[in-house]
């Protein structure tokens, strides 16, 4: 028996932190990836609940023996996501969803060939000018930069296995169960689920 | 723009048509393939809904031109499924549902290898046998032969590409359901429904 993994990624404006964070409220089975990180934990931060905290030394090994499947340096920290630590959850049956861009996607997508991705856009580009415009506060060339890389996300939608257009949030979450759903229904998830059933008929 | 095509498929026990006629109530998209008959309309029927009504040499000139894909001849009244009626209703846009055994859902695969197969279990062997064998009420080698039909039928459930668990109706309904939404936010349905937003990214 295993879960399933998926990867979601958007163009910022798209509501993909909104969005997931309904998600896992409603659908507890599915635990969002906890990255590795160096910074030490904040008031109330648990460890292995926002972040598995480890030494800087403890990180630098795991980037040697090449256990991240993805890691970066953010203001001195360093951040990662184990492999191992995906594999694990997946193998005890959790459904796993990590949060990426383009970029990372292609990277799990290599290791997880099995990992289903989705893809949330705005409605149009013209409400998603409007959501980065912001309240005008913001300079133009600011602006710019955010919708070029919005754009440049977004080029990517067509290596993503589902897409969800975010105009209604209600339905767009409607959208992202069903594919959770649906995803625990195909022949070798249910064949996983139910090992007596499927012994006695194939 | 094309709509899905659905294969389901089940053992009888399982409460496929059940499940079918709630899908139908709240998914108004999705329409049940219409056959085509030789026998007479009853009363209440309309031409159309419950079946397309025509005159044997009609339907014997659609066989010789190879337009069913699949016919049969049942109590001297003709019956088949028509290529064309459901090529135009998904180039129309509609989602279509037919109800089917794993060998016509076979046929099916080869003309439509994108129709989305579903398969219908009952939760238990058990189960099943209780449900077949009814109110003791038949004889014992008629059950027989009708525990023999569906163990066949559900040989195939490798073939299918969903399997729904049928032990609660509600939540087997909510399972079918799931994978009809699901199915329509696949990226080539995506695309094919919102033409101007994907012009604009790819």
């Amino acid at each position: 028996m295993s879960g399933n993994l998926y990867v979601v990624a958007a163009p910022s404006g798209a509501g993909k932190t909104t969005l997931v964070r309904m998600l896992l409220e409603r659908e507890p089975a599915v635990h969002l990836s906890i990255s590795f990180t160096t910074r030490a934990p904040r008031p109330g931060e648990q460890n292995g609940r926002e972040y598995h905290f480890v030494a800087v030394d403890a990180f630098r090994g795991m980037i040697s023996r090449d256990e991240f499947l993805e890691w970066a340096e953010v203001h001195g920290n360093f951040y990662g996501t184990s492999k191992k630590w995906i594999s694990d959850q997946l193998a005890e049956g959790h459904d796993v969803l990590l949060e990426i861009d383009w970029q990372g996607a292609q990277q799990v997508r290599k290791l997880f060939p099995e990992a289903i991705g989705v893809f949330i856009l705005p409605p149009s580009m013209d409400e998603l000018t409007r959501r980065l415009t912001g309240r005008g506060t913001d300079a133009p060339d600011v602006i710019e930069r955010r919708l070029a890389a919005a754009e440049a996300e977004m080029r990517h939608v067509g290596e993503f296995d589902y897409v969800i257009i975010n105009d209604q949030l209600d339905q767009a979450l409607d959208d992202l169960r069903a594919i959770v759903r649906c995803s625990r229904l195909n022949f070798g998830k249910q064949r996983g689920q139910h090992p007596a059933l499927f012994a006695k008929l194939l």
